[in-house]
């Protein structure tokens, strides 16, 4: 715990790209976009940065839990979004919390909470910080006497273990590995891999409707969540711990996804498995995104239950250092505690031949094939990719990801509007063209989740303009075209223009009353699934 | 469409039990009780009851929706709970509603709903009238001018197939077997089929989180709904299509199991999935009802998501017809529209082998296995069991379920706990023991659906009270011992008081909130899901 995590970068200092894989990705950009010297900015100097003093102070009474620690303020002003680093990148800082408070315990939360509502002070939930949505980001207008950034990761315990219901009840604090270690001792997994995983916490994953490992079935959070507890403004909220419910709407339904927005996820009882045994995995590859995702729509359709099938068109393949740039790569996967899978994986690939997918039989039956071959060289690019944002903005590429679903029938339209729509405005907002990638990162009987990444090269001193207009441009078409303005990278303040767009109107009023009751003053999470009253 | 649905009784007129199959119920609840000469009542002369006079008069521009006809109030009174029949035996019918208004089109109920706000009436929805928890009666206090019966039966249309996603949008008002016609033009079906399925609508199931054919997975109707569209007394609502989202809580699920309180389900996109052709069933016995519960505990957590994997113990098997009375039967089938099911149906049996189970192998094995045995046999007794109440009721047997969920690492004492309750409530109440008996519904990785059967012999005059007093015992149990009170049959009024001890009570004052909101004036099903305002 002694490791201090980066302020602008992914995850510890010291971790990440050596020199090499750092010259490695740069070249495979540079020569991407013709560019053979770049205009590279250096990392932001932290100690330097200018943030005004601190509006509000605490009241001795929360001395212990509060600080206005200048790295703590810095470290608790952005997530992990695109436009988070370019905004470190140029110093800015503006809207860096004017505290950071350290919650050990409930009692710290609503200690907290009551301060803020009296002090009319903005209070921003800050689990991971890996928010690329602007979820962590005190951006809360004017309407507030200042801003607390309540860190959560010092409520990390795992509570108790049942073994027999295959579930846990954990603190909202706690990180994914914490979480996973714990669980390993009793053979146990919650087997929920968001890439923010290393640094995400419990609190923050349910808060966003994460999405996780499995591909189908199992892909939100929301599945695994037996019960919560929160602490609102109002006071605390249990669910009953139950395997279902047909008592009303649900409570727990209400908490997910509410995004610090109605109250602090403090414990959860979360829903385990058994550590897998049998495994396998198998890359299959088709001549086009269009056979592939046939495929992958029988898969889905055969009541097979993957862990992972994960379609990764021709640009995603070569963008992520493997396949040969002109065929697409379905990902199939089979996992098991209980029984051997290849009654499973052998229909899951007969139905990729019949789609015309060529694959390796021998390799498919290998054991150890989770971890070999286009299934092993993508978990690695997979687990590096955060590691990618700071180098890149640093050369000021335009480098981001956006996330929707989408039913079948109208996957086609969609997909080439998008691809359309996105070509366009990197063509428009940049000069000159980028390239745009796709692949389905969940798959559901009725549709898929696709995943669109972009590059193109911006300019240093307008890339925030510049990923602005890319962003609405693209946001647009999601919503114009009927998908969802995020399938798990969840609202925050970025996607709110969208997300009220897609949202009924009469349920967003709903969602305010329910609001106004849990949070009187208003002061949680402002700006984020709701307007600031 | 020119069959007349019975008022006390299930199904039409005509449809039920024919003379020996009554006689034989009787004579086997007689002989349970030592009863040779039953106190039997007479059904209730319909012609012969007096409600009041409408206290409403609809609006002249309602003429063509509105009726005020004897025999639609008598027929829109009442669900099919054991309560509702002891009234309709009685010749109670003083919550008759006021006016029953026949919607056939979206317009129809915003006017209704429009006018019913203004006259603050009480506007009851009403689909089946099969709701077991007083779902449908309007017992809503003194507070309104009177009560309309908004009957949706007449918006019953298949409005679009989606082959591709495999998905359909349909109307509320359609009732199970013309929504299941219709699909199996198409190959497809909902394979949603809770014991009202024959005039259950698919709003009502949606508006009270009804529970269905799939034993796991795929439990509560909510798994099906892709998307819902409601007429609240503020406007419609209508969510997007999506096969998965993660932006803000679900809009879906704060409608799904609203009951009626919130709007009116007038359209829903719902996921299907195509007809299956591989079918097995086993029914496996047990020589304690532990044992039982362990071998399904073993295969809800092994990932073999079974259609089928109902434990019954001995007295459920016998109160059926089957089985000896002393052994518990699990009734394990699986099916699939795309892939054998051989090895997930061994794998199951090898998991009730470890746990002490019997079975035949050879009868497994036979492709017409989920029709036959003790499969075949329950399915026929589950189908009948809806007729077998207003005979009961007529000799004075009390006679009715409840049904719950609890976590495994509960369920031991949670079940003593239950069946002691019961058991006692029966004896205080009547006078003489009874019979409980339990079996599993549903089944989740973390716990089952226990669903309890419970008969004593009444006393014709004191049905009422003695119902009652019992309900409120066992209640009291199913809450104080952890469940929920209800799984799958909904709150209604029945279930309030429970339902309130269950809700977190900052979740009740949110979703009275939400309620304020989309119904200002308080007419929608006032009484359920929240105290009338």
């Amino acid at each position: 715990m002694s490791r201090q995590l980066k302020v602008f970068g992914w995850g510890y200092e010291g971790d990440g790209l050596d020199a090499a894989e750092e010259q490695d990705l740069l070249r495979t950009f540079g020569e991407r976009f013709g560019i053979s010297e770049f205009d590279r900015r250096a990392a932001p100097d932290l100690g330097a940065v200018e943030v005004a003093a601190p509006r509000l102070a605490p009241p001795a009474s929360l001395d212990a839990v509060c600080s206005t620690d200048h790295q703590d303020r810095l470290s608790h002003c952005y997530g992990q979004s695109y436009p988070d680093y370019v905004q470190m990148l140029e110093g800015d800082f503006t809207n860096a919390p004017d505290i950071v408070a350290w919650a050990t315990s409930e009692a710290d939360v609503t200690a907290v909470l009551d301060w803020a509502a009296d002090a009319h002070a903005a209070v921003i939930p800050y689990g991971g910080g890996t928010s690329v949505v602007g979820g962590v980001e005190a951006r809360v207008g004017d309407g507030f006497k200042g801003a607390v950034s309540l860190d959560l990761t010092g409520m990390d315990k795992v509570l108790e273990v049942d073994t027999t219901s295959l579930a846990a009840r954990l603190q909202g604090g706690i990180r994914g590995p914490a979480m996973e270690t714990a669980l390993r001792e009793h053979g146990l997994t919650m087997r929920h891999f968001p890439q923010s995983f290393e640094f995400a916490t419990l609190g923050g994953m349910i808060a966003t409707r994460s999405g996780g490992h499995y591909a189908t079935l199992y892909t939100h959070i929301d599945d695994f969540v037996e019960s919560v507890r929160c602490v609102t403004p109002a006071g605390p909220v249990e669910s009953r711990r139950l395997p279902g419910s047909g008592a009303g709407p649900s409570p727990d339904r209400l908490f997910i996804g509410s995004e610090g927005a109605l109250g602090i996820i403090t414990e959860a009882w979360m829903r385990l498995r058994r550590r897998p045994t049998f495994r396998a995995s198998a890359a299959v590859t088709f001549a086009s995104f269009e056979e592939a995702a046939a495929a992958v729509r029988a898969i889905s359709q055969a009541g097979l239950y993957p862990a992972n099938v994960r379609l990764l068109d021709a640009m995603e393949a070569r963008l992520n250092g493997f396949g040969d740039g002109k065929r697409s790569i379905v990902v199939l996967g089979f996992e098991s505690a209980d029984h051997p899978i290849e009654p499973a994986m052998a229909r899951g690939l007969e139905l990729c031949a019949d789609h015309g997918g060529d694959y390796d039989a021998e390799a498919a039956r290998d054991p150890g094939s989770h971890m070999a071959g286009a299934a092993g060289a993508w978990r690695t690019a997979f687990i590096k990719m955060p590691h990618f944002r700071a180098p890149l903005v640093s050369v000021a590429a335009i480098h981001d990801t956006f996330e929707t679903a989408i039913t079948w029938d109208r996957l086609a339209d969609f997909h080439a509007g998008i691809m359309d729509a996105t070509h366009k405005a990197i063509e428009t907002v940049t000069g000159r063209p980028g390239y745009v990638s796709c692949r389905f990162t969940h798959v559901y009987p009725d549709g898929p989740a696709p995943y669109f990444t972009f590059v193109g090269q911006g300019r240093h001193g307008a890339l925030l303009e510049q990923w602005n207009e890319l962003k609405a441009r693209v946001s647009d078409a999601v919503i114009d075209l009927g998908g969802t303005i995020t399938h798990h990278h969840a609202v925050g303040r970025d996607h709110m223009p969208w997300y009220e767009r897609q949202r009924p109107d009469l349920f967003g009023d709903a969602l305010g009353a329910a609001k106004a009751t849990l949070d009187p003053a208003g002061v949680l999470n402002p700006g984020v699934l709701l307007a600031p009253r």
